[in-house]
């Protein structure tokens, strides 16, 4: 059975069509790689692809994507609402399948050091792949933005990871790194009372002293005149959705208000959502590798 | 995407390595197709294998399969423990992803036609291809085994669905049909008293006027001294998981039992296990077939 890598790279540019369409050509331009989905936002000037294959062609077709996008965006030139830094702004890479993290750590420094050496666009290591703390994070990482990257790369602490402290021209910078999965769940409650909700959201999240992998914030759903918490479990291994779940239920228990459903916005891993299930059941020893019929079907 | 079916044939051969080993090579020799898993044994003398393909590759490997074991097993000579009736005893075909049961009666329909055409064995449809609701059960279709065969297809209900009221001599008479994965799903109880797992059981399984899709008895796990309900899930999406959990913590608790935990045996379908993830984090509108990734990346 084969490696699975996804890859999320995020574009400067989500207004011309022409770029657009030119890295959709891009991302189909290497065997084995599927796009799976790609959304561009005029407003944020930004577009996300997400694409997936082996850990060897997905290599090639990030590398190819850069290269594509530092040759047809142009950052001195570009307004949006997002913040950014390079042309090709953010380039994650995650673990799918039979694949761990820190492999795709490697895989990350590898195309980073590539895209440093071929096309001179100067890198930070995120997320998994940072070398000190402080990149971990990447709004830190970010924090300046295109304009501001010049003079942060003469800062003492923030030389590129691969590259000289010079920005490229047009192309800015790019963070490069692996990451988990993300699966963003929204649970629903019977209140209408959106100071509930923020609250909540506040004790569960890791910065507020919560779980250290769930961010969440309180939000409105206005049409339905019920407030949610909205998560992005950023590894969801460390938490499962269930625990957030029942920390809701019984926090939300004290204000005399219950869960009235959840949601999953787009993609989740099937292992995020089987823990739940094996939580639930109380499975023991469940192989998850073994044991899903569709493991064995997959490459 | 493409379609994908799993063909379980049971053969009537668990002792003879060489039989086996040409059951193996026959199981591989369709390119597309993937042995699963196989497995024999020998005092049921009989192997059963799980093979995964697209509509067209599975009926090619099923045919070639029926068969190697046409020429090769001899019915006239077989002893084991395990009630049988043909060199292939049954082939089952199952909806594994984007294709439904009826497409799968259909495949089951055009295999049972070629098998009899080009083989002379004659042929029961059971499960969801039966042609009549006496045949659906494999039990009362295969009741007088392969020596009682010759009379039974001559009983004016039990002609073939395919061939002539005559067996195969050697090959004897196979069932063939559609059905859903089965989920071999068992839950433990805090008691050694079997009494106790055998009465939920009965209530529980669809012949005792529970859970038409669940089949379950009682069992005493003798090395943990605790009694289980041991069921088989024949349809998970007629009759999830999660409902004859609860079920069966409801009616423990008359008798001051609880749960302690449960177990998968072999393979489960993701959706299966999703299915109940769904249920307890209280999902509204998930798309299982878009929102999980790995279902973008089978074929």
């Amino acid at each position: 059975m084969s490696k699975i890598v996804e890859c999320i790279p995020n574009f400067s540019e989500g207004q011309n069509q022409a770029t657009i369409d030119g890295l959709v050509a891009t991302a189909k331009s290497v065997p084995g790689v599927t796009l799976l989905d790609y959304s561009s936002d005029a407003s944020h000037n930004r577009s996300v692809f997400t694409l997936v294959g082996d850990e060897v062609v997905i290599q090639e077709v990030a590398f190819r994507l850069v290269k594509y996008a530092s040759e047809h965006i142009d950052m001195t030139k570009h307004h949006g609402e997002h913040p950014r830094m390079g042309a090709t702004d953010v380039l994650p890479f995650v673990p799918i399948k039979d694949i761990s993290t820190e492999e795709c750590v490697d895989i990350s420094k590898k195309v980073a050091e590539r895209i440093n050496k071929e096309l001179q666009i100067p890198i930070f290591l995120y997320e998994a792949s940072a070398t000190c703390p402080e990149r971990t994070n990447l709004a830190k990482v970010r924090k300046g933005q295109f304009e501001g990257m010049p003079e942060k790369l003469l800062e003492e602490n923030w030389a590129p990871d691969f590259g000289d402290r010079k920005i490229h021209p047009t192309a800015g910078v790019t963070a490069v790194g692996a990451r988990m999965p993300l699966v963003a769940f929204n649970v629903n409650l019977d209140t209408d009372n959106l100071e509930i909700a923020s609250k909540i959201a506040k004790i569960i999240r890791g910065s507020g002293g919560g779980y250290k992998y769930c961010k969440a914030i309180g939000v409105m759903l206005e049409e339905r005149h019920i407030a949610q918490v909205s998560m992005n479990m950023v590894n969801f291994e460390k938490c499962s959705l269930y625990r957030t779940f029942e920390t809701i239920k019984f926090e939300a228990r004290r204000y005399g208000v219950n869960i009235i459903g959840s949601e999953i916005i787009g993609l989740a891993p099937a292992k995020a959502l089987i823990d739940v299930a094996e939580y639930y059941l109380q499975v023991e020893d469940f192989d998850y590798s073994k044991q899903v019929l569709e493991n064995h079907l997959l490459g």
